[in-house]
């Protein structure tokens, strides 16, 4: 498909990319660039068969697709490095989960009639971080989506789909304003009330964290892997989707202070009403096969 | 150990203990009751040998143990229909989450002289309700706290100790303000941070909520999981631990109003340093074994 693909960050998404590359040999050459020394010597030490390349500029160099793996707060001085070194007709994709911001800091740095850029966002990930954990099935049956730019090649486009396709994934078309919002409310709200629950579980037990560590399988554990994802990302995400996340913030604020009166008031059938609304939420998620109906009895 | 168990209510805890019971030969003869002629015919479905009885005051005749596990708002019922029919010198105990307003309603409506009240709460159970999805082995190596109260008698105690420990279960002994206090942290507040967030994603996407149960794997499918319990038991918990449970809820709004204000005015160090500091939790909680270190890659 490709002759030559250059990732740029190799941690989790990166390492798994590169995997399911090789795995379904989509390119003839696979270079990789990463600035930190460590995350360079896990690669060698996994033996991830691909050229490592210490300068970016270097990695780049006659690549017909590029991909940006690492956090959107690193994409401006990317950019900035590899502008100058593109191959004409060449790809850029990412993987951010923030779209609008990210697509605006490429977009006013490249020449969109010279080199396609085509935004992506595979929903797949886990709570860990670093080469090590990649795999290359971790795209399989995920969806993909892609926020295209106005003027996108066709035969371009087309080709970002038979890649995600390639490695297993489920690609779908969405508006950038469009995904920045709906994720708002599907990744982003989740994963930053996590971090809000068991930062207050810490606070409330300042002086006597083991009960809490200790008793956590009454739910609190769950919400400790999630909260457990990389800090660079979801700093990167609160801020670049700051809009949307502070609008889902105030109303789940709404929302809580609601019930919170319900439970001062002992309004037991509202109470009920609303722990049985959210039920057919989840018994939709399993008809559409987002997740298993297999009961989780902890583990 | 016993001549005769009955347990009230055969739900999800009610029929694993059943089954528990069975499977280690803790009683000769096991008598079950529950309300619901629905979950009578169940068990009979289900095939899970037991004397079935309709009628309350029937079922508790002659029983040396007598465990209550139905929701906290049936006890006053419960109790008003079987204090008369109890043998002396048996032993009641349950399985609630709270337990100091539990406990009032046992304590003021038995003489512990004769019967003993011996408050318990395993930490098990799954977001499925129903004798169907009991299973024997769902106590196996999970905490079950138990919170005396002031009189009971040590022989007694003893044997439930050797109860809980016989189905497999780690056995601790709390004090009551402490446990409703511990338990309003680790397990009440999350379960209904879920709910709200799960109702707070249906409330944002009201006119379309298809998108958010396709999109919901990248982090609102695992709180739909733990939002699909049983309504019942959390409107109790809700009202029988209010007052712990307001209070968490009020520090957990004021901690996401402060994460509110960092992502406003885009404090990326403050915002990183709370992201780290939940991670550090998370190890505690895998090095005491509350759960497993293998990283989820989603379903």
């Amino acid at each position: 498909m490709f002759n030559k693909i250059t990732i740029i960050g190799c941690g989790l998404i990166g390492s798994s990319l590169l995997r399911a590359i090789k795995k379904k040999k989509i390119s003839n050459q696979i270079s990789v660039f990463d600035n930190s020394i460590k995350v360079r010597k896990k690669i060698k030490k996994i033996k991830l068969k691909c050229k490592i390349e210490k300068k970016i500029s270097e990695s780049v160099k006659n690549s017909d697709l590029i991909i940006l793996c690492s956090p959107i707060s690193s994409y401006n001085e990317i950019i900035d490095n590899i502008k100058n070194k593109l191959k004409n007709n060449s790809i850029i994709i990412d993987i951010a989960s923030v779209k609008n911001k990210s697509i605006e800091i490429i977009e006013k740095n490249i020449d969109t009639k010279i080199i396609s850029w085509i935004p992506c966002h595979p929903i797949a990930g886990s709570e860990v971080s670093g080469p090590e954990y990649g795999s290359a099935t971790l795209f399989e049956k995920k969806w993909c989506i892609i926020t295209p730019t106005k003027n996108v090649k066709k035969n371009h486009l087309k080709k970002i789909f038979k890649f995600w396709k390639k490695i297993g994934s489920k690609v779908k078309v969405m508006n950038k304003i469009e995904h920045d919002r709906i994720f708002s409310i599907t990744s982003h709200l989740p994963h930053l009330i996590a971090y809000n629950l068991v930062k207050t579980a810490i606070d409330l037990e300042k002086k006597n964290n083991s009960s809490i560590i200790q008793f956590s399988g009454g739910g609190l554990r769950d919400f400790t892997r999630t909260a457990s994802s990389s800090e660079i990302m979801w700093r990167d995400v609160s801020i670049f989707n700051k809009n949307n996340i502070l609008k889902s913030f105030n109303e789940f604020i709404k929302n809580l202070k609601k019930m919170s009166k319900l439970i001062k008031n002992e309004n037991s059938n509202e109470l009920k009403k609303i722990f049985l609304n959210t039920k057919k939420i989840r018994k939709k998620i399993v008809l559409a096969k987002q997740d298993t109906s297999k009961p989780d009895f902890g583990r």
